[in-house]
């Protein structure tokens, strides 16, 4: 699919991990996707294939019959149960998959599979990315943890996905790993914007083989209590989470510090972005009031083109605020900060050095409501022309 | 407030007008929308003030007091009740409006009033504004109309804002006034996106003086009659508005056909717009579903830079359809024409011949849904290079 590059990767596990998957929300998932919840069902996964180049969506009654052949093409191969493969695919759309072409691949898998290559694969899977992205880590109780994504989430041309695996040797229940799944995703993937646009294909899968013989878990209790933290989390939040020994908080802040390093790779790697934005919203009424601002305030096209413009542009933050029509908040209480600098309109010097401030790559923007206690972080990306340029020259 | 062109514009009617507005639903609005709601309280004015380059926005309580005293001196000068003044600011925000300029060109109006220069006051309340916007009618009935606007509605640098006046010498009552300008601007600036981004200053007002003597009236079954319709509307729904008669219901008309050229100017000029874009929704399960999908597609910045490069991009399209979550549908149903030309993927004849149509300077863009009966129009732009260097370039 991509004459000069790779285009094919592949997870397989030794054994048969526990799994647990999130997809997009868009109600017109690539076919990918509905193969993947079916065979997730199961709440078990072997085998993870992922082909670029082509997103294989809205290719009809064909493109879905050639999602299910190449799992149960995989499966014969590895000698394992199609169920326990999952296929993502990403790339242009509404073109036909070529078929021989992904059914070789398949068939070919044992003679190409290697050990911890996690690069080459985070290579394979790349589409407009700049870098490849990956995170690894080792934790004290000896469980391995490796996160490999692809993709700006919502912005690469036509759609181009976000895809994300978290790895692991962990041995944990499935409904264990879904529910962490879900609160570290809330807690990363799921603050983070690039244009608002949302691609038919976005995949967070985690597979947890168990091979380093370490239990963890993290009951609905825990899980209830973790949505109540705001990020970062504090270790003595972490402390005391309710039914959770040591090596299952650990994995918890590892898989959460993973999913974190993945969404601001993703930010950062947005399609021509210059600079990171991570946004805090502190001193709201409560979650759902920061993240109403939070949102307003990272999908503006006007915020993310001063911030381009290295500008301190109050004004445009207050609009964005202001926007957020159902929560009307006095504005004495509310402060800007940029990195440690507060913003003030009538200091000219201070806006010198908060533009400063602003021509680094990364720029930590804080907006205090003075509403109450709750605090969100979210993050995105500035807006430039190569955003524009990138995305109107390519062409179907 | 700018050294080299207009500034500051009046509208001034002989004889008391009734009057009725609608302003920026954002929660901080600049001082003039809020002294513009106190002096439309009454239902009657007699003259309008807007100074361009300097928005009187968070110029905190100096900035209330001068709005008043502009108003105040300029009704001693033109011998009326200061609420019968309203003001309207726009500019640049967060800096103090010069008290001096603005009380010296208060207090000089009379000498400098002339008669029915609209092109003078349409020019004076330009920011960054490519052309001057205004449309004149002259009705069968005898009744004028003129439309002025400014800004390019949630585009401009720094939030410059929209302000539209409709003025008429239909003889109408305040309550009649109020209901109309609702009804017309929800068919025409209330479909108008241009970056999602929403004004502080947004301001919208009709001025009827009753000078031509026609009397014409929109009941309140006439206006819930009118929220059936669809855009375009045609003669024979006119006819049976209830208690309507033919001026009534040409003024209506013309009102609306005013609005509507407006609205498409502002499209037209939106920053670094190249394309104006007409959107149609049809086939629409109601309203509601309508505008959902239709508010989804003409802000998705991906549907924006594909139209922008003059790409017929299926994908994008659907992707944004698929993003309201809340409404599911069969992709089977949706069909998209660009013009007259239905979109389909899989002739790469027909691809061309859309993408020839793209080029043009207005693009019609048709989504039939397959859910029903209702249909909506939309105005919006495209999303270019142009429009991230303005809004990057301009520094507070």
């Amino acid at each position: 699919m991509k004459p000069d590059r790779r285009d094919f990767g592949v997870i397989h596990s030794r054994q048969p991990a526990n799994a647990a998957g999130l997809f997009t929300r868009n109600n017109f998932p690539g076919h990918a996707v509905t193969v993947g919840r079916e065979h997730l069902a199961s709440g078990s996964l072997q085998t993870i294939i992922v082909n670029s180049g082509n997103a294989n969506v809205a290719t009809g009654p064909a493109g879905l019959e050639l999602a299910r052949e190449c799992c149960a093409l995989t499966a014969e191969a590895l000698k394992i149960k199609a169920e326990a493969v999952l296929p993502s695919s990403t790339g242009v759309i509404a073109r036909a998959l070529p078929a021989e072409l992904m059914r070789n691949a398949c068939r070919s898998i044992p003679e190409h599979i290697t050990t911890d290559d996690f690069a080459s694969f985070a290579d394979a899977i790349r589409t407009t990315d700049a870098y490849v992205k990956t995170h690894n880590l080792e934790l004290m109780s000896g469980i391995r943890i490796t996160g490999v994504a692809k993709g700006a989430g919502m912005i690469q041309p036509d759609m181009a996905t976000m895809l994300a695996y978290l790895l692991t040797d962990a041995k944990i229940e499935t409904e264990d790993l879904k529910r962490m799944l879900r609160a570290v995703a809330d807690r990363s993937f799921n603050r983070l914007s690039v244009d608002g646009d949302t691609s038919t294909s976005d995949t967070l899968v985690s597979m947890a083989n168990g091979s380093s013989g370490v239990k963890v878990v993290f009951p609905e209790e825990a899980e209830r209590a973790f949505y109540e933290f705001h990020y970062p989390i504090r270790n003595d939040e972490l402390a005391a989470l309710p039914g959770m020994d040591g090596h299952s908080r650990e994995f918890l802040s590892g898989l959460l510090e993973t999913c974190i390093v993945l969404t601001r790779l993703i930010a950062a790697d947005g399609e021509g972005a210059t600079r990171l934005i991570e946004l805090r919203i502190r001193g709201a009424r409560d979650r759902e009031q920061a993240l109403k601002f939070g949102r307003s305030i990272i999908n503006s096209p006007l915020v993310k083109t001063a911030i381009y413009g290295a500008d301190p542009n109050w004004g445009r933050l207050i609009m964005a605020l202001g926007k957020v029509y159902d929560e009307p908040i006095p504005l004495e209480g509310v402060r800007i900060f940029f990195g440690d600098y507060e913003l003030k309109t009538d200091e000219p010097d201070n806006l010198k050095i908060v533009s400063n401030y602003l021509k680094q790559s990364e720029v930590l923007l804080t907006i205090e409501l003075g509403q109450g206690q709750s605090q969100e972080t979210l993050w995105g990306c500035d807006l430039t022309e190569d955003y524009v340029r990138l995305n109107s020259m390519y062409t179907t």
